[in-house]
């Protein structure tokens, strides 16, 4: 596809996610107020890049991508409730997220960290009550079970753990990139190897686009570092130099800015290299490469 | 079985799992202070009603009792992340459970909601690991949708909300009971329900399950709010008295306790009756409905 075609599969596929994930709720047999929590930050914008590259591996292997759309939206409330009780007062205790007041803000503390319990629980209910035809039995449970370690005690719990037990400590680039391996980097992998699952890849494939995510996920995570410092605060929609201000350990405090600069374009290469390595079509995925490079929020 | 060989049952099944659920935890590649956080919680004891229903209940379908460890262990870790976001500051705000500080108070409030996500997140993935020959990947998405279903947004969630909510306002006894069905019962009922999938039940022998454990899961509600009138504080390990005090309406409050022990009698009975028309080896199941209508704790 031509530069237009793929901004056009983005947008598309990224409307389809925004209006499909409302009607997950909206079924819902629960209390009004808990769909409204949990909808709010759903409903939050973003911008849906795990949905995508689900969707985007599934193009890449030349699948139709409806049927990556439950796994998507499971993805996308799974992020939105690590969002929800990241910002709660007693976690990071942040006021704003993308510019609008933080989910415990508007509904309470009690009803945010609820939300954000239906909406990790909800997910897996997603992709257990899946019913398209190509997808089996053993791919749900192969789905759910990589969620699960993506999402869990040995995925995003364990780096947001260890995000908060090095707070104020000097850390060393391994122990930061342990932190943002598993806080951010383990549920974009999962983005894409929930797609590479959904369209049969073979186990070579499925390591070459694991390699694939593993040098997106910490170029995503060197990108949000620097904008921290460079970054326009209306766009991101929170306040930047926080890092700074908290003496936090970033790729630009270990590196440079410029070094953090050298490193981000090292992975984003590395990512196109493990691509072309795995033989399949690449347009999206490269253009999703590009905008994590470029991002400005 | 005799009542002695009954209760070597439970008490040999309970260590079964009490052995297990540690080691469950120290398989994971995840870091100490989160492993120790969960533990904590896990390892607090309590009645463990809820793997025991679930191995009583393949007991009664004369199967083997060890293929359903894995679901017993991952109900309990799903029981015990509740319990920690239940006593969370924002939430019931509890110093004490089980006679010992809560999560919070000995991990403080951020690693306790975390703790919480990871036996959340956790059990899904004990679920979808099994590995007996017995158990196929059919049953696993079911045992799955089914425990999403009991534990979130559609179960123990919407109940937590609904109770919430209820706080210091007029409740009629159908507003008490659709958040007992949901808090608690839910959850008591999928632990049935999962034995029952396990052993192959068929239509029929579910519903008559599923009838058996609604009316359990109520009676061991009502029973809890006759304990908060006249249990004693060194056996439940949390102070009584407090429903009068926070003026909450319970089943007591509601039919006077004579008329809550009555409604109690008639869910034991219910339920009793339920499991003859299921036709299986009801004798552990029979115990346990007897030990819920007069436990002391």
């Amino acid at each position: 596809m031509n530069r237009i075609e793929i901004e056009q599969f983005l947008q598309e596929h990224k409307q389809r996610i925004e209006q499909t994930l409302p009607v997950y709720i909206n079924t819902l047999q629960a209390p009004q107020t808990l769909k409204q929590a949990m909808s709010y930050s759903l409903e939050a914008g973003g911008k849906r890049i795990r949905p995508l590259l689900l969707l985007a591996t599934l193009h890449a292997f030349g699948k139709e991508v409806e049927v990556g759309v439950p796994v998507a939206c499971a993805i996308e409330m799974i992020h939105t409730y690590s969002l929800i009780h990241d910002d709660l007062p007693s976690m990071d205790n942040d006021d704003l997220r993308r510019g609008k007041p933080t989910n415990h803000k508007v509904f309470g503390e009690a009803m945010a960290i609820l939300a954000g319990d239906g909406l990790l629980t909800y997910a897996f209910q997603v992709i257990a009550e899946m019913n398209a035809p190509t997808v089996t039995e053993e791919m749900k449970v192969k789905l759910i079970y990589e969620l699960a370690k993506a999402a869990g005690p040995e995925g995003m719990v364990a780096g947001q753990v260890a995000d908060m037990e090095g707070e104020g400590k000097e850390l060393s680039l391994e122990q930061l990139e342990y932190i943002h391996r598993n806080k951010t980097g383990k549920m974009l992998q999962y983005s894409v190897l929930a797609g590479a699952i959904l369209a049969g890849a073979n186990e070579i494939q499925l390591e070459q686009l694991h390699a694939f995510a593993s040098h997106l996920g910490l170029a995503f995570q060197i990108r949000d570092d620097i904008l921290d410092i460079e970054g326009s605060e209306e766009k991101i929609g929170k306040r930047v130099g926080s890092d700074v201000e908290n003496e936090k350990v970033t790729y630009p405090s270990l590196l440079t800015l410029d070094g953090a600069k050298e490193k981000l374009l090292y992975h984003i290469n590395e990512a196109k290299r493990c691509l072309q390595d795995a033989r399949v079509n690449d347009d999206v995925l490269c253009y999703i490469c590009d905008l994590v490079a470029t991002r400005d929020h």
